[in-house]
């Protein structure tokens, strides 16, 4: 059906102006315009992110890091980004997050993420992060926020957060449609976190015209490394007793060290019960997850072994995998104007993903 | 005093460090060096935004556009933005607001905002803003937002409203502080929210040391224009009746409509009470803004005329300071290419300004 001849003269004149508009150097991309260089390859893009906490322990490595180099071979595009915007939601020592930005750099490296296949980046040298958490701010109703489970229990630890903490699930949303994702693997804390985005990429393309896809969640059946002096707790870097977690850089001796106090329980047998025996059964995760054996592979390697004696197989495990990721990541920070710039490659193709996607949404918001 | 060795030596290290780090292209500003290019000249800098509500009325007029004229001839160095990040905290309409950004740059130029002595930019181009927004955001406690008078008056219109409208205060602190201004122009309802800018420089500088002055309320005696059918309210953009508002390129003809149906009282001569007769003491008010005489003058040049004569010597004066202001708007909407050009290149200028503080910023926090 013909729009009536007023709407038409409109849409001429806008056209018109458009051609001689100054300003597209600023605003290039039209919204009649597609854009294919932001589509991501094969219509799949994943994104995720980690905190710049310095050199990983093992649970982050189990829990995240060994899954990122796996999905990176299935996935045709993929950005892992080191998220330091959301770092100082936390209080944070300048000199020590330098330190943890470019050590946690040098572990993705070490551990397997092969920057031909996926685009490692610093998340706060990406202006367009920041710009569109606040746009998306703007589509976020404050009580959508107040539930979230990670503000609700950090807040409480805090005596009240700080307005960066309650509004980081936003910037995580920003963070995630920045770049047209489809999948991000979430860990169960996170799927509200990725409802979040999901939710804002339908408000958003309602509002202003189909841009984003809605990412999908990649449950990963990831391993739960529980700390070896509690084994209650998650494995954790702010645990205050250092025998509790092995980073991924810990030498030979202190992982014998730590797995040889590593808590257990009175019966010797080696069995894998997480819920009555979390200790031992803690040790055959470790095992398996290290060995790239099944669990049941582990416990069968256990038998007649007391739990004494099973340690020591489990320590040799750790040891054999976690040595040459060591040497690489002495070897990466060794040459740290290298490890620098391959940090800066990453983000400047993160960049020329980011930028035109943002001046897209900047045009059908109305700022140009 | 000297600083233990284990510390001197730290300090060497880093400072080699430095030397050698690729990423100072990145991060170009050293923590040792001062940054002159971005100091204020002569120590003083004036920061004010206004939101691009289109065409001003008369209270926008007399209520600040005025006295931003006045101040680039007072300051030697001054910004006024355009901020259309803050406006999407309400709805708006792209089509809409695009044009409205264009008609308030055009606008500012026709009351006499000069472009060689003011820098007018359009605030969602500069990136910078909404980056350090989310730095301040992190310095922010969310009770600090809860009690600002705006968020408290406008989301009970909105039945709560969106994270936007509740940390909008922390991105006009971003705003003044991104350009180390020293004074900003404030109404009494934005006391509040200076004082919040006022303690994040002071948290900032506290925690990262000295970057950002204070800045400090220039506390401005402009007249308040009321409507015209209601002179108990502000003259506002959105009052519904198009006969309470006249709007800085209104004709003659509707400026003379306008004020002769203005409500007054049932006492025919001219008085300034607001108090007791606020209809007829507002005609007064704009009487003595437009023909820039006193209210003492004006008065007296009504002495023997009743208020229905009395509105035609307010429609003349109001007529007189307009109509050069609406035929400049007109040429300048005429060329808009040459308008935009004009935006752009503030928009340029303060890009300048404030790329490197938020360079230092970002190397104060930690990220590179």
């Amino acid at each position: 059906m013909a729009l009536p001849v007023r709407t038409n003269l409109r849409h001429v004149f806008r056209f018109i102006h458009q051609l001689n508009s100054p300003k597209r150097y600023m605003c290039a991309a039209s919204t009649e315009n597609k854009l294919p260089a932001t589509e991501p390859p094969g219509g799949e893009r994943v994104f995720s992110g980690i905190q710049p906490t310095g050199v990983p322990h093992l649970g982050n490595y189990l829990g995240a890091i060994e899954n990122w180099v796996s999905l990176q071979n299935q996935y045709p595009s993929v950005l892992y980004s080191i998220v330091d915007l959301h770092s100082i939601t936390q209080s944070q020592d300048p000199a020590q997050l330098r330190n943890n930005i470019v050590d946690m750099a040098a572990s993705l490296l070490a551990c397997g993420i092969d920057p031909e296949r996926a685009i490692l980046f610093q998340q706060s040298q990406v202006s367009e992060h920041a710009e569109l958490s606040w746009i998306l701010g703007c589509l976020t109703s404050m009580p959508r926020l107040r539930h979230l489970p990670q503000w609700k229990m950090k807040s409480k630890q805090k005596n009240e957060g700080s307005v960066g903490l309650y509004t980081y699930p936003v910037l995580q949303a920003a963070d995630i449609l920045l770049y047209k994702s489809t999948h991000v693997p979430v860990g169960e804390d996170q799927v509200q976190h990725l409802e979040l985005a999901q939710d804002l990429a339908r408000i958003f393309n309602n509002r202003y015209g189909d841009l984003f896809p809605e990412p999908r969640a990649l449950m990963s059946s990831t391993r739960k490394v529980k700390s070896l002096r509690d084994p209650s707790a998650k494995m954790s870097k702010s645990d205050p007793n250092a025998m509790a977690t092995v980073t991924i850089t810990d030498s030979p001796d202190d992982i014998a060290l730590k797995i040889r106090r590593a808590v257990t329980d009175f019966t010797s047998e080696v069995t894998f019960d997480p819920e009555t025996r979390p200790g031992v059964s803690n040790l055959v995760t470790l095992h398996a997850a290290m060995a790239t054996i099944s669990v049941e592979d582990a416990v069968s390697q256990a038998k007649g072994l007391d739990t004494g004696v099973y340690k020591k197989l489990v320590t040799e495990a750790v040891i054999q995998r976690l040595t040459p990721i060591r040497e690489e990541i002495e070897r990466l920070r060794a040459d740290r104007t290298h490890l620098e710039e391959m940090l800066a490659r990453g983000t400047q193709r993160a960049r020329e993903l980011a930028a035109p996607v943002l001046r897209e949404v900047r045009q059908r918001v109305g700022f140009c």
